[in-house]
C-alpha cells in the first residue's frame, strides 16, 4: 500500500475529524471568472477545455487564489467533464451555454467510448497538480477531484429537464446503464490515484445532480458507485481524506455518509445548519454551506450568516465552504472579508 | 365563520389524519397534455392562458381524467400564474418556452401592480370550479390551488438560474421583497377562500421553488407566508384541508409541517419512504411520491415501486400521487395501470 505524500495541513486535519481552530476554508471555484487576473490567463489559453488541459496556465490559475486569500487549500482547474474527454467523447464548452457533449443515447454507443489513451488524456490534470504542488504555501494542499459517476453520466447521456435523458435509460435499461457507471466508477478510481500521486493531498467528488434521482435510486446510482470509488482509491491510498458532494440530496445525506464512507460530506446551501450539525457532525466532517450569492451582495447579511455558520459548526470537524460555486460577479473584496471573519482577523 | 360545503370524500378522510384503505389517488397535472381529448380542447381554446380564463372548456378539462380514471379528486384546471396575472402583470405562456412574464425586478416596480381588479381577474376560475362540481361523482372532491409566495415571487421578478433574481432582491432589499411576498399572502388567502366558496373541497400549495432557497431564507420566504395563507384561509374556512408542496426542501419538510400547519405534505421524488413515515406521517397526512418518469417506461418497475411505496406509507393518512406533474408523453394506458394497483384491482 501506498503511502501519499500528506504534509500536515489544516484542511486534512479537519477532513479526518479533528476540531481545527478557526476552521479551515476554501471555495468551490475559487480559481475562475471574478478574478481578473484568471480572466487574463483564461483570455490567452483560448477556450476553457484549451484551458484545462494546459498545465502552465492551468497551474497558474489554480495558484492566484492562494496570492490573494489566506485559503487554507488549493483545487485543481480542471472540469468534471476531464473523464468524459479520456474516455474519447467529444465535449466541447460553449461560451454562456456550458457543455455540449454528442451524446451517449443506448447502450450500443458505448461501445464509441475508447479506454485506450485514459491516462494519456488524464495526463495533462497530473502535470497540473505536478506544477502546483512545489508553488503552495506550507501547510496548503491542492485537492483533486472528479465528478461522480451519476453526475458525469447525465452529461454524457445529455439533456432532457431534471436530467430526464440519463433517468430515462437508468430505468428502461438498467443494465446498461450499469455499464456506463461501472466504467465511470473504474476511470475516476484511475483519475484520482493518479491525482494523488501527481501531489493531490484531499480529493472531492461533485455530485451535482444527486438530487434529481428518486429515492430509490439515490443508492443504485449515487451513493453505491461512490463507495466503489473511495474503497478503490483508499485501497492503494488508505490515507487520502475524500469528501462527496451529493448535491440536493436533502435527508438522503445521512445515508450517503453511512454508504459511501467518504470522510467529510460537503452541503449544499438548502441544508440546515441544525441537521448538519446533529446529524451528520457526530459522524463524519461536514464542509460549507454559505450562499454564493451573499458573496456577492456582501454586507450585514454575509457578515451575520457567516457566524451562524462559524457558531453552529466550528465546534466539530469542519471546513468552511460554499453551498455551490462561487459566482463570477462576486467582488474579490468580499472574498477576502470571508475569509478574514473565519479567520476571526476581523 | 362559513363552513364549506365539504361532501363526504376518501381524499378529505385521508388529507384529515385518517388512514383509508386502498389510499385515495389523484396526479398532479391530471388534465394535461397526454391526453388526447385535452389536447383536442387546447387546439380549440388558443393559448394556454386563454384555455385557463374559459370555464367551459377548463371544466371539461378538469372533469376528462375523471372519465377515464378511478381517481379520488379533481384538481381545477388553472395555472400557479393566475395570481400575477390578477395583480395585472403580463402573463405569456411561450410554447416550448414556459411562461414569461414582464419582470418586477425593484421596489419600485411594485406600483406597476394592480389591487383593484383582482377579483373579477380570478372570476373565471371560480366559475370553473362552479361549473365542475356538478359533474364529478360522487365522494370526488375538486382541489383548488395557487402557488406558494415565494415560488410566485420568483416568476414575478424573473429568470436567472437557480431563481437568483429573486434571492438577490431579497438580500439587496428585504422591506420590499416582503411588501411582494405579503401582497402575494393577502392575494392567495382571497383567491383560495373564493375557490372554496366556488366549490373546492380541498386546496394545495404549490412552492415548486421552495429548495433554491439557503436554509437560513426557507422559514422566512416558504414556511412563514405559507403559515399566513393557512391560518388566512381557515380564518374563515377551519375545515378546509389543505395540503402544501415545498418542492426540494429536503431534510427541511420536518419545519415547513411543523411551522405552516398544513394538513398534509405533499412530497418531491427525491423524498425517502423512511422519512416520509417516520418523521412526517407521525404528524401530518403525506402525499406522493411516485417519480412521473416511471409512468412513461411503464412495466415491471412502475409495479415494484408502487407496491414499494404502498408498503410503507398505506398504513397511515396518506394520499397517493406523483413526486412532480405527470409528464406530456405518459402513455394513459399506464395511468389506468396504476390506479388499478393502487386500488387493489390490479
Amino acid at each position: 500500500m501506498l503511502r501519499p505524500h500528506l504534509p500536515q495541513s489544516r484542511l486534512v486535519s479537519a477532513l479526518t475529524g479533528r476540531t481545527v481552530d478557526p476552521p479551515p476554508i476554501w471555495l468551490m471555484r475559487q480559481a475562475g471568472r471574478y478574478l481578473p487576473e484568471y480572466r487574463a490567463v483564461r483570455a490567452k489559453a483560448g477556450s476553457f477545455l484549451d484551458l484545462c488541459l494546459n498545465p502552465e496556465f492551468a497551474a497558474e490559475v489554480t495558484l492566484q487564489p492562494l496570492r490573494r486569500f489566506d485559503l487554507d487549500a488549493a483545487i485543481v482547474f480542471s472540469d468534471i467533464l476531464m473523464v468524459p474527454y479520456a474516455l474519447g467523447q467529444k465535449v466541447e464548452f460553449v461560451e454562456g451555454e456550458g457543455p455540449k457533449l454528442k451524446p451517449l443515447r443506448e447502450a450500443k454507443d458505448l461501445a464509441r467510448l475508447d479506454q485506450v489513451s485514459v491516462e494519456e488524456r488524464f495526463a495533462p490534470v497530473y502535470e497540473t497538480l505536478a506544477r502546483t504542488v512545489p508553488e503552495l504555501p506550507d501547510g496548503v494542499p491542492v485537492i483533486g477531484f472528479c465528478g461522480a459517476p451519476w453526475t458525469v453520466a447525465t452529461y454524457m447521456v445529455g439533456g432532457g429537464k431534471d436530467q430526464a435523458a440519463a433517468r430515462f435509460w437508468a430505468y428502461r435499461d438498467p443494465a446498461s446503464f450499469q455499464e456506463l457507471i461501472d466504467l465511470l466508477v473504474e476511470t475516476s478510481i484511475g483519475y484520482l490515484r493518479g491525482q494523488v500521486k501527481a501531489g493531490a493531498g484531499a480529493l472531492q467528488i461533485f455530485d451535482s445532480w444527486a438530487g434529481s434521482l428518486p429515492n430509490d435510486e439515490f443508492a443504485c446510482w449515487c451513493s453505491y458507485p461512490t463507495r466503489a470509488i473511495v474503497a478503490g482509491v483508499k485501497a492503494t491510498y488508505a490515507e487520502i481524506p475524500i469528501i462527496g458532494f451529493p448535491r440536493g440530496c436533502g435527508a438522503s445525506a445521512e445515508s450517503y455518509a453511512q454508504e459511501t464512507k467518504v470522510d467529510a460530506i460537503s452541503c449544499d446551501t438548502s441544508m440546515s445548519l441544525a441537521y448538519m450539525r446533529e446529524t451528520l457532525q457526530n459522524r463524519l466532517a461536514v464542509q460549507g454551506n454559505l450562499d454564493p450569492l451573499l458573496l456577492v451582495t456582501g454586507g450585514a447579511h454575509l457578515e451575520r450568516r457567516t457566524k451562524e455558520i462559524l457558531d453552529l459548526l466550528s465546534g466539530g470537524p469542519f471546513v468552511f465552504n460554499l453551498g455551490h460555486g462561487i459566482l463570477p460577479e462576486t467582488p474579490p473584496e468580499y472574498v477576502a472579508r470571508l475569509v478574514e471573519l473565519v479567520k476571526r482577523k476581523a
